[in-house]
């Protein structure tokens, strides 16, 4: 690579593909892939240890490029070195229809996108979960399994962000020193000289964060190679500000915003391929070019020979269990756990809060699977995420299973991206639902990316009480409903949490998010069923004695609610039924047979929720009763609120009767 | 001050009704108004330009208590200073319903309350648009009338939220010299000492942001009052380390998290009196030591005589404007001008997207009026938040009226809350509508807080096309629809978005989003109406011909496919009206009689929108058809995801005309 003719080659093919791709497209970003096309040849064909023949191979260092809008760069790399998934022809077909060359990169197109990008800062902050996922799985098999890198290759966007801030103090703090970090320090941001609104100093920042900074010519390979080589024996998280034009080659646009976002067109194209010294038409990369970027997707062979010897070489109970753990399935023994634990529940019948009920529920499921990887940003004893004898993760030894995220919401939900992403655990973590917020952006993401993390948003409604408006959730179920592919549950009683849990680690194509109270909630189920009704999404959790004329629909803490109200309305000589609701996504899934005898025939249908209506018609109609929020809380002891709010059985027996009558 | 009796007196004072009113309310958070009590004393007792008498004195020091869960330091110390909205029977209320002295500050509810804080990091964000608006204002009218610090008290969880990074960097970048932001370093967080997730070195992160940085004990009063008249002289933002004990005075509960987020209990407060040499009842303050604070409280009533002299020497005009400008008025001239655009409108018919007519409007909007303070998360370009002849605003001298605030969604929105909250400036930002996600923290508070903030939201559906869907809106019209007292607005032409503006401007009770699309829309209104038809949030924009069977309802960018099916219908003997819905709040706030004239009796109800159904049936009724999204979206051309998403005039011709059959 020190060979410069070469090494120059391979970088314009870079170049080329992305100038090209985005011309055709008619869109795209050709700035960044022409400005870190030196950086991406050095890194992918000198240092990575990436075999593009198997690049699912679970010990392969990872590249993440967090400033995902970059993507050709990607796709082309992967081209390049020869990863079967991405052809020439998907290239071409950039940012078409059905292309795996999306306009960002999205995880799951093609093999060799560890993740989705484009949000910016998020690429950085998975990149920590993935770089502190190795070192976990590294202190539970060693070595000779678990031994890789992260790369990523982010822009001042991702810098500016606050999520980078969480991302690179919460990796300082856990000394993440495989974790590689290159900044793509083009000085422009879309608004023209990032000086219009920077001007801080970015590796002292990183420093103060507890990273090792090194400083490069971004444009000078053997500056690059040497850089990378000083990373890999750091003793921290490292950072590596790679001084570059954007759009190198450009003769015009180079180095300003107008080549961040929008095609060259061909006057500048061709102005670059002679700039460049690349006389190739578009889409052709000489023979003799592709074969040294192919070489270079083979380099890593002996290394994933050499693993294969190491891996073939232990035990089979060894092998078994990390083929387990990477392939994400769940042992039998932890359904035997459950079981035996859902049969003590209704037998004890706990009145417990629902936070204390996933406490109870975690003792089992963190006894029977090591791969859960829990935490909270902050709000341990509150969430109740820790269980007996679940041990805080620490540098240097990584042997715990409990993250102390800090606060640090978005932060702790970018990093569970990037954990169940690497493989090998199943992340939860816990905050306030209401701040559910700030973590918003990445559980899009969970949720865009099908990946099972877990949210254990406690404190779901104005039952927290005291702490006021800020605290409360009011808009948030019908918010987190409302992003697909997101389950959100929210169980009544200890029995249902139970439920909840077992549906959000057995549901391996979505992220969870569990909605749990503050307060105690009597027992609701009273029987071991066979089959899991949360995973149903609603049932009928009392029947009416007789043809009912109401049907009382609720979830979590408002479920007891609404069996007072049916006693209430029972006494009063209308026959009434309620339903649970924990999960509207998971109902929506089931047959219309089973949503129309769920959602039944009575005449007065009835949705209470401590939270808004929004979301709520799907079940009671547009003509249903709705008792819930219409604004936000206020601060007052919760028994207080659920009076002065209306919600309440008295009043949802008053309003059932008046319209009956 | 350095009456060290005196001060100790003062400063247990606010100790002493920090732990009684919180063992009062059995809920509360003692540990940091204990803690910060010497800083609290020093800054009140000695520094602040605040007068008591005249708490919303324009040129007052601005106090914002970041670690808003530390809620009774505020209240205690307003109390004691004597703001006559504050009563000692406000504070035995604390946390009860009605109370002025919620859980956390709530802003409006009683004077000095600055602002609502309590989700962490957010005073400190606001408090960079608080000093920024000081600036700008000064720059406008001068020292004489325009000259105050604003004083920012944080605990560690502010400066570990990622929201701290986006506002530490802007203000170092904007060398807001005038904010001082005092850290309350008591190395302890909920989930221990604060050694278990963070290792930073704050002071060098503040340096590297362009900060300068002290470092006291904060129990020292000599060492407080010296930084802090440091702080005032300095160049740069300042950030004072103030090392303190957490829950100071309680004997057993001290320096630990058990006193950071419950009652101290009888016993501990016992033993905290006797340690503080405070032996009077609960809520007792002895009338010397009150008198002190009051004195304290009248300190600056020289300085606001001064003011006023001042001021009144002024002439009436610029009197005038001063009072406008504080008062958040409108000029006559602003709607005259908007009268005038209006009727252009209607005459040029433009085809453009409403980016583009937010663009138009904004132009007649920054001319009239010289309030406006415009924005973009450094997508100007894209947002076209920016007018002809704004300039940027820089230090020092402040005069510009756009700022640019970097990829910086949160940070963004957070400031322009500040800036609202401050007074003098009506502020207005822009980002891609997916992006109000990163934001959307701030968005709750502009909302629960009464703010007039306009959120411009561009790219508001998968009509951005190529992006795909990371940049592609599906659920977050929904999401920010759900937010109680959020304005949210799609329109779609130019003269809605003229009429949008016109809303969001006048409307001084609650922010406005606006949903913008990126592709270019025809007109849909044609003539010049008396009334604001997207202030009543639905309207028909086209009646049928005859006895409707089907009524279209529609928003923004999908009005015009809604008009198209009319035609289809229409010509297919079926006929059809079309509503314009441009605000869900805006119409679920008009008269039963209108809403049910706008709905109309129509057989089919048909819903458009390119996002989720979540919310619609409210309008269209649960058997109600929708046309629309119901996932994620995809990288493609616009016009192939229309019609691959099935959002089309022919389809819901379709759907109609089945449904009709």
């Amino acid at each position: 690579m020190t060979d410069s003719a070469r090494y120059k080659n391979m970088a314009n093919a870079i170049r080329a593909l992305a100038m090209d791709a985005v011309e055709k497209a008619k869109s795209g970003h050709p700035g960044m892939p022409m400005g870190t096309a030196d950086i991406a040849t050095v890194l992918f064909g000198d240092v990575i240890k990436f075999d593009a023949a198997a690049p699912a191979w679970p010990d392969r260092d990872r590249f993440i490029l967090s400033a995902g809008h970059g993507s050709m760069l990607l796709y082309s790399v992967l081209h390049l070195i020869g990863v079967e998934d991405i052809t020439m022809d998907d290239l071409k077909s950039f940012r078409q229809w059905g292309s795996k060359c999306a306009g960002h990169p999205e995880y799951g197109y093609a093999q060799g996108i560890e993740t989705t990008t484009g949000p910016l800062g998020q690429g950085l902050a998975m990149s920590v979960g993935f770089a502190l996922a190795e070192r976990m799985l590294n202190a539970r098999f060693g070595d000779d399994l678990v031994d890789h890198h992260t790369y990523v290759l982010c822009g001042d966007g991702c810098l500016m962000e606050g999520i980078s801030h969480e991302a690179i103090s919460l990796a300082g703090h856990l000394k993440l020193n495989k974790l590689v970090l290159i900044w793509d320090d083009n000085g422009i941001s879309i608004d023209g000289p990032i000086s219009v609104s920077e001007s801080g100093d970015i590796p002292a920042r990183f420093r103060a964060a507890g990273w090792n900074t090194d400083a490069i010519d971004g444009h000078d390979p053997v500056a690059i190679l040497a850089a990378l080589e000083r990373a890999k024996t750091s003793d921290k998280p490292v950072l590596i500000a790679a001084k570059t034009t954007i759009g190198f080659g450009a003769p015009k646009k180079a180095g300003t915003h107008a080549v961040h976002g929008a095609p060259l067109g061909a006057e500048e194209i061709a102005g670059a391929r002679e700039k460049l010294g690349w006389p190739y038409l578009p889409f052709e990369v000489p023979a003799e070019i592709l074969a040294d970027w192919r070489a270079a997707g083979k380099r890593s062979a002996k290394d994933r020979d050499a693993w294969l010897a190491r891996y073939n070489a232990l035990d089979a109970e060894t092998r078994a269990e990390f083929d387990r753990r990477i392939a994400g399935d769940l042992p039998t023994a932890f359904f035997d756990a459950l079981a035996a634990y859902k049969a003590k529940l209704v037998a004890d019948l706990p009145k417990v809060a629902s936070r204390k009920a996933s406490e109870m529920a975690l003792e089992v499921v963190n006894a029977a699977l090591p791969e859960t990887a829990g935490g909270s940003a902050d709000l341990t004893g509150s969430n109740l995420t820790k269980t007996k004898g679940q041990e805080a993760v620490k540098a240097p030894d990584y042997k715990g299973s409990y993250i102390h995220y800090g606060i640090r919401e978005f932060g702790m939900a970018a990093a569970m991206n990037g954990i169940a992403l690497h493989g090998g655990f199943i992340p939860y973590g816990g905050t306030f639902l209401v701040f559910s917020d700030y973590a918003r952006p990445a559980m899009r993401l969970s949720a865009l990316m099908h990946q099972r993390v877990v949210y254990v948003m406690t404190h779901d409604s104005i039952g927290l009480g005291e702490d006021g408006p800020t605290h409360q959730p009011i808009e948030h179920l019908a918010s987190l409903r409302a992003i697909p592919n997101m389950t959100v549950i929210r169980p009544a009683d200890a029995y249902e949490t139970a439920e909840a849990w077992e549906f959000a680690l057995t549901h391996k194509k979505g992220p969870t998010t569990l909605a749990l109270s503050r307060q105690n909630l009597p027992a609701v189920r009273f029987e071991v069923s066979a089959d899991n009704k949360v995973a149903k999404g609603a049932y009928e959790v009392a029947a009416a004695e007789g043809l009912p004329e109401v049907s009382i629909f609720a979830t979590g803490s408002e479920v007891a609610i609404a069996l007072d109200a049916k006693k209430l309305l029972d006494a009063a000589g209308h026959p009434t039924r309620v339903v649970s609701v924990p999960s509207f996504e998971n109902f929506r899934a089931q047959s219309d047979a089973y949503r129309a005898e769920v959602i039944g025939v009575a005449k007065v249908k009835v949705g209470v929720e401590a939270a808004l209506r929004m979301g709520w018609d799907e079940i009671i109609g547009s003509d249903g009763i709705f008792v819930g929020m219409s604004g936000f809380g206020a601060s007052a002891p919760i028994e207080l609120l659920y009076e002065k709010f209306g919600i309440s059985a008295s009043r949802i027996a008053e309003l059932a009767s008046v319209k009956l009558s």
